[in-house]
C-alpha cells in the first residue's frame, strides 16, 4: 500500500478530491492511504506562525524551516519508512511528466509539501526535499492543487486501482500521439452525423482512419510530440502525405 | 464579476477547493461566482446515462453529445451572456500557460467541461467548445483537477482578489526567470546558516546576489526559459560567466 502524506495549512482543500472518484476507490481497495497534516500544528512559537519576512528585504513572505523540518521528521518516524520521497510543489521544480508519474508510482511513501503564497526557506529545499515538481508554467495560489494533480496521476497507476473500463482509455502520453476523435450514439444528433467509416463495419478501414486522424491531430496541435514518437513505416508515409496536404 | 460554471459528474470534488483559500475569498469579495452542475441531470434517457460505447469498436467509453449540449445551452440561457468561453479539459488541448490565464482573466463567463475516464464525442468538440486546454503532459483520471487548476490561476488575477502580501510574490513566469532562493529567520537553524550577504544590509550586493542566483537556477533547471527572457546587458554578462563556470 502506498502511504501518501500531505503538509498544508489548508487541509480542508483536499477533502472533496480524496473523498471521491478514483482516489476514494483506491483507499477503499487498500491501494493507497492519505493523511493531510496541518504543519501549523508543528510551529514551536506561541502564535503558531509558519512564515516570516525574507532576509535581505523585499515583499512577500517565506515559509520558516522549523515547522516543516519537524513535521517531516514526525511523519518519517511514524511511518518507519526508510526513505520516503519528499516532494516540494513549486514553480522552480522539474516539469511534471507521465514518466515521473510512473517513477513515483513505484514508491512506498510520498510526502508532499504545499506552500501557500509564500516562498520556501532554502534550507527546506537543501535538507528535507528529495524532489521539486512543477505541474506547468503557470502561477497557482499554492501547492495544494499541484499535489492533488500528482497524487491523482500516480494513484491511478497503482495495481488494481483502475477497472478494465477505465484503464482502457488510450493514454495519449503513452502512445506518443494524441488520440483520434471519438463518436458514440446517436449516429445522427441534431443533424450532426458520425463519419461513415465508423459505422461501416470494416475494421481495417476504421483502424486506418483512426491512425490517420491521430497523426493529423498531433501534427496540427503538438508537432513536438512527433519528434519523440516511434512511428512505423506506414505511419511515417501517412504523416508525409499529411504534411504535403498542409503545404 | 466573473461567472464560472463547471460541468462534472463529480460535483462534490470541488467543494474543498471552492470553499477555502483564495477562491473562497474571491467569492466573498464578489469577484467570482462558482456553480457546479452535474450534467447527468440533463441526460434525457431514463437511466441518466452520460456515456456509451464508441462507434467503430474499441475499449473505453465516450461522453454522449446530448447531456453536454443541453447543459451548456441551459447555462448560456440563464447567464444571458453573449459569448461565454466554453473550455474542454483534455490531454489533446493547447498546453496551458500563464499567458492563457491572463487571457481568460479578461472574460466575464467561463464554462468548464470535465470528462471522467471517458473520451468526448467529437461533435461536442466541434459545436460546443471554444477552447481545449491541457494542464500538462500527464494522464489524470478526469478533467476536474485541471479545471480547478485553471480556475485558481485565473481567479487570483482578478482585480481585488489578492491582498498586497500575496500579490507581491514574484511570479516566475512573469519575469521570465526562476526565483532566487529565499531565507527567513532564524539566521542559524540547527547549524544551517543564511548566506552572509543577505544579513549584510548592503542592498546593492543583495540585489546582485539575487539576480545571479536567479540566473544560475534558471540555467541549471530551465535553460529553455533563457531563450525567451529579455535580459539586460549586465544580466547577459553574468549569464556568460555562469556558463563558463559550468564548462
Amino acid at each position: 500500500m502506498m502511504n501518501i502524506d500531505v503538509l498544508s495549512i489548508f487541509p480542508e482543500m483536499f477533502e472533496g478530491v480524496f473523498g471521491h472518484s478514483i482516489l476514494k476507490k483506491a483507499a477503499e481497495k487498500g491501494a493507497a492511504e492519505y493523511n493531510v497534516v496541518n504543519f501549523r500544528d508543528f510551529a514551536d512559537n506561541k502564535h503558531q506562525t509558519v512564515d516570516d519576512y525574507p532576509y535581505g528585504g523585499g515583499a512577500g513572505m517565506v515559509l520558516k524551516p522549523q515547522p516543516i523540518f519537524d513535521a517531516v521528521s514526525d511523519l518519517k518516524e511514524r511511518a518507519k519508512s526508510t526513505s520516503p520521497r519528499v516532494i516540494l510543489m513549486c514553480p522552480q521544480g522539474e516539469r511534471y511528466t507521465q514518466k515521473k508519474a510512473e517513477e513515483l508510482a513505484r514508491e512506498e511513501h510520498l510526502i508532499f509539501i504545499c506552500g501557500h503564497y509564500e516562498g520556501y526557506d532554502e534550507r527546506i529545499r537543501e535538507h528535507v526535499i528529495t524532489d521539486e515538481i512543477s505541474i506547468g508554467d503557470y502561477v497557482l495560489t499554492g501547492g495544494e492543487l499541484g499535489a492533488m494533480v500528482v497524487i491523482d496521476s500516480v494513484v491511478r497507476l497503482l495495481p488494481g486501482v483502475l477497472g478494465s473500463e477505465e484503464s482502457h482509455i488510450q493514454d495519449s502520453f503513452s502512445t506518443g500521439l494524441l488520440e483520434h476523435p471519438h463518436y458514440t450514439r446517436p449516429a445522427e444528433f441534431r443533424g450532426l452525423k458520425v463519419p461513415d467509416v465508423l459505422v461501416s463495419g470494416n475494421h481495417k478501414l476504421i483502424d486506418e482512419w483512426r491512425m490517420k486522424e491521430s497523426l493529423r491531430r498531433t501534427l496540427q496541435r503538438r508537432p513536438d510530440l512527433l519528434e519523440e514518437a516511434e512511428l512505423t513505416e506506414q505511419q511515417k508515409k501517412w504523416l508525409e502525405e499529411l504534411i504535403k496536404l498542409n503545404e
